[in-house]
């Protein structure tokens, strides 16, 4: 691509360095810049300046947080003794969505995948099982994908915490509310079949 | 979307205005430049806002510039009589990958569009007819897409210049190289017939 302005190209390139984002996305957002008021792309700037500098990480739940504690972590309203362990903050904002969770959270800033690097000192696993040995937590909730990686992080936090006195779970595999059962693969079928529950609870939700 | 940090939720609200950009792609990129080295950021902001408060529009054909006057415009191995106009820099862009075209441009800016809101004088069609008035342009090719917007830009702007001495063609419209005549639309494919070309033509691309 051939640019008429080295400003342009400059902030293309940059642009385009987003995962998502090619060359001609970026050209387009770019444009688009150019021709909103200088006002609304200098708020943008900032807004992300100022969130890559400023932001944190709660010392106790490594969820985003303005604060050294997370709302989620510092709020008296919560269960402080079951923790729902997860891979990402995108998580965290999902399950909170639901609504139907109110223990804390433990973000593991990712998956163990050794094809891509990452082993379990790449994550927020110390921290977690320290939780676990200073018996602050009666019941861990594992939340990872249902991905070979997800399992073998599972595996991984389980063997280190098995032997204190903790409850674990994982979530619920199986249809999903509003899924025919024709199109579900037989994996997902499979186990929603071993691991049905008593009617009775299907209705509480 | 429940966001854990109010610098992170302005950040996502920013990067959502963005065309083409929802809120949880936003999330995506914010979460992602959050992963990156600090300078990492500060280089994409810093170039947006040199983009956004330095780059200039050519005096003359309303390019995108680093100066007064463009690297086309001011270039001497270009033939200043024949002007391609176009309705946005991106079409500058194009057509000058495609190196067959060694004349200038004129960049109207979009097209005349009543139902967005967009009239003649939003557009840069005075500086057009100008050049035309002063003697300066030989021929002048309409390359605007093919749509009703576009037709009518070009009938504005010929109605406004069809009084002075000034040769004046449309890019051609037919079967893109390439395509098989069957998925061909039938408005195209018939103008492709009435406007057939001499085949010792077409062997010269």
């Amino acid at each position: 691509m051939e640019f008429s302005s080295k400003l342009l190209e400059k902030a293309v390139n940059e642009m385009s360095q987003l995962p998502g984002v090619g060359k001609r996305t970026a050209l387009r957002l770019v444009l688009h810049m150019l021709r909103q008021p200088k006002e609304q792309t200098a708020g943008l700037t900032e807004a992300i300046q100022a969130m890559r500098n400023n932001v944190k990480f709660c010392q106790s739940c490594h969820n985003i947080s303005d604060n050294i504690l997370c709302e989620i972590c510092s709020s008296h309203n919560r269960n402080t003794e079951i923790v729902c362990v997860v891979e990402d903050i995108k998580d965290v904002m999902a399950i909170e969505n639901t609504s139907s969770f109110k223990g804390l959270y433990h973000v593991l800033g990712g998956k163990i995948s050794p094809m891509d690097g990452i082993g379990p000192h790449d994550l927020n696993i110390e921290s977690l099982v320290k939780k676990v040995k200073d018996g602050k937590v009666k019941e861990l909730i594992f939340a990872l994908s249902s991905t070979m990686e997800g399992d073998t992080t599972n595996f991984y936090v389980f063997k280190q915490i098995q032997d204190y006195d903790v409850v674990t779970s994982t979530i619920a595999r199986g249809i999903s509310v509003g899924d025919e059962l024709e199109y579900a693969d037989e994996i997902t079928l499979g186990r929603s079949i071993v691991n049905r529950i008593p009617f009775e609870s299907s209705l509480k939700l």
